[in-house]
């Protein structure tokens, strides 16, 4: 209950300042930044606003001793996630931020790797709030997606493909090793960090995707609890290929059954999934040389009459995983989810 | 780190069936709300986009065993009345939530003193997160304010009135007596109390400002220190009449030191400080008769060169205060502060 009054204003300045490093490359769409009671935005009116807001909570999001440089880059990463899954362009971003104490060190490596990755997207801070509380970020972030082209989650169609980029299941099989779930050797878990502490965010994909994707989301949970959301708004049923689903090198080492949990149920990958018609393969196989992998996992099937979304797995020769094997991947095993 | 899955998918649920019961009467400037990657606003030309972060930490903000209907109306009343402080009218707002459980109860109560103000202001849920966590609320507030309309703290100019809304003090005034730093009657004190609870944003009242007030903020951690932002980001000076501020009956009861002190000091009181031209003194008077108080306090005065800005003070005879008068009251004497 103890305020320390000019110490979380002091923060606020700090803050403030890297923000104003980054003043020179802002937007014209930022009229005013930090240090009035809001924020102003220029509107564009051939684009719509996309707003996200997620939250990350010590202990429940990130481990108490966690890097405060790779936990200012996640903390933006996921909202910026959530920007390309629409297909949008960051814009700004506003930062309400929890600390216990002030702390210049810890203060100065967050602000790094969140400036860093902010001033790579060209994603200017706008506005926030730092407190004295158990330590906890959240993040609002603003992007623009023209009109008309945000790519929702309600748009696949019976016959699209089903799709993922990049490779799924490395940051789940990093926090399982940092966990003693299983063992990994030095050099792989080093290989697969980046993966669970440096996500990137897949925004050029998304922007790529516009006009392409009939429905896209961002992995965060695991891919075949997130692609039930899909479903879900589509209504639709589905099929997905489990043994086609994209890993690394990493990953392709270890058993079968971590391998499939990891990649499918695994969580924090923050690639991109989404469905398209068949008539979209070359493009999209264009762009998966040009700018990132692009595997294509599976298709959208029929819907059941009156039934729930339903999500079949097949394996590697297109034969159905047993019921028992399909109960395992279709139930969480997380327990480090995000929401 | 133990997750409950389910769970707060499932308070999530109750957010967005709260959320979807407005939305019969929400602006077509919505096109997507809750249950995507992200909510998506239809631009509008003419306007420019406000936007707001508070974050409320438990123990910081508010007592442990807060009423959660009072905490949801006021986590959102906070914003609102950044918005208010613009000239900005509420679109909607992002709420991130995280809970040490979920309390089906709490959740209730504090839904209704949410959804209660943003259906008052037709300002609906469009998004957000819940968490498992330390009781903290992070909501951020979208408005809109005719381009160019926007009341910025920069614009008080020399020769300015300086207004203020409402009546000051009476939230410290009641947090005091909650946490036994004076006796009150009981009649005061449920007099008193919910303008800590749940104070009202000026939004009305920030609207008609537009193109009368030349500088304008929201009073939150006190009005001399907020007054302070004003003349820093203006670069002027400023005369105050101490006891001109307004009060109510509870406070004009006390002693002078504790008037002035809630009164210029308290924070938490949300009313409107403001400048505006002595040109404009007959369109305020009308306002206040027709909306809610509005109180001349003071004047804007020539900047010193090269100086930090100055706030002098003067009693009611005009007389200059003490310097260890003057000293009290431009010192904070508050622990509870929002910042």
């Amino acid at each position: 209950m103890e305020a320390k009054l000019g110490e979380f204003d002091l923060i606020w300045r700090f803050f403030k300042a890297g923000s104003e490093s980054m003043a020179q490359n802002q937007t014209d769409q930022v009229l005013l930044g930090i240090g009035d009671d809001c924020a102003l935005l220029q509107p564009d009116p051939a684009q719509s606003l996309a707003v996200t807001s997620d939250m990350l909570v010590e202990g429940r999001h990130f481990f108490a001793n966690a890097n405060p440089e790779w936990l200012g880059h996640k903390a933006l990463a996921v909202n910026l996630s959530d920007l390309a899954a629409m297909g949008a362009r960051p814009v700004g971003f506003t930062l309400a931020l929890a600390l216990p104490h002030a702390d210049s060190s810890w203060l100065t490596q967050f602000s790094q790797g969140l400036f860093r990755l902010a001033q790579q997207w060209q994603c200017p801070l706008i506005g926030g709030d730092t407190t004295q509380g158990p330590l906890t970020i959240c993040i609002t972030a603003l992007g623009h997606v023209p009109t008309g082209a945000a790519i929702k989650r309600s748009g696949a169609k019976v016959g699209d493909d089903i799709w993922v980029s990049g490779r799924l299941g490395d940051a789940r099989l990093a926090l399982g090793a940092l966990r003693s779930e299983w063992l990994l050797d030095h050099s792989s878990l080093e290989a697969v960090l980046p993966r669970m502490h440096e996500p990137e965010p897949r925004i050029t994909l998304g922007m790529q995707l516009r006009g392409i994707a009939s429905s896209a989301l961002d992995v965060s949970d695991g891919l075949l609890g997130d692609l039930r959301h899909i479903l879900k708004a589509s209504q639709v049923n589905a099929e997905v290929l489990i043994d086609q689903l994209p890993i690394s090198r990493m990953l392709a080492e270890q058993t079968e059954h971590l391998r499939r949990q990891c990649a499918a149920n695994g969580g924090d990958d923050y690639e991109l999934c989404f469905t398209a018609p068949s008539s979209k393969r070359m493009e999209l196989e264009a762009l998966s040389t040009a700018l990132l992998p692009l595997t294509r996992i599976g298709s959208i099937t029929s819907p059941t009459n009156g039934a729930e979304p339903t999500l079949i797995l097949r394996d590697a020769n297109g034969n159905l995983l047993t019921a028992a094997d399909s109960m395992l991947l279709t139930q969480s095993f997380d327990h480090f989810k995000s929401n």
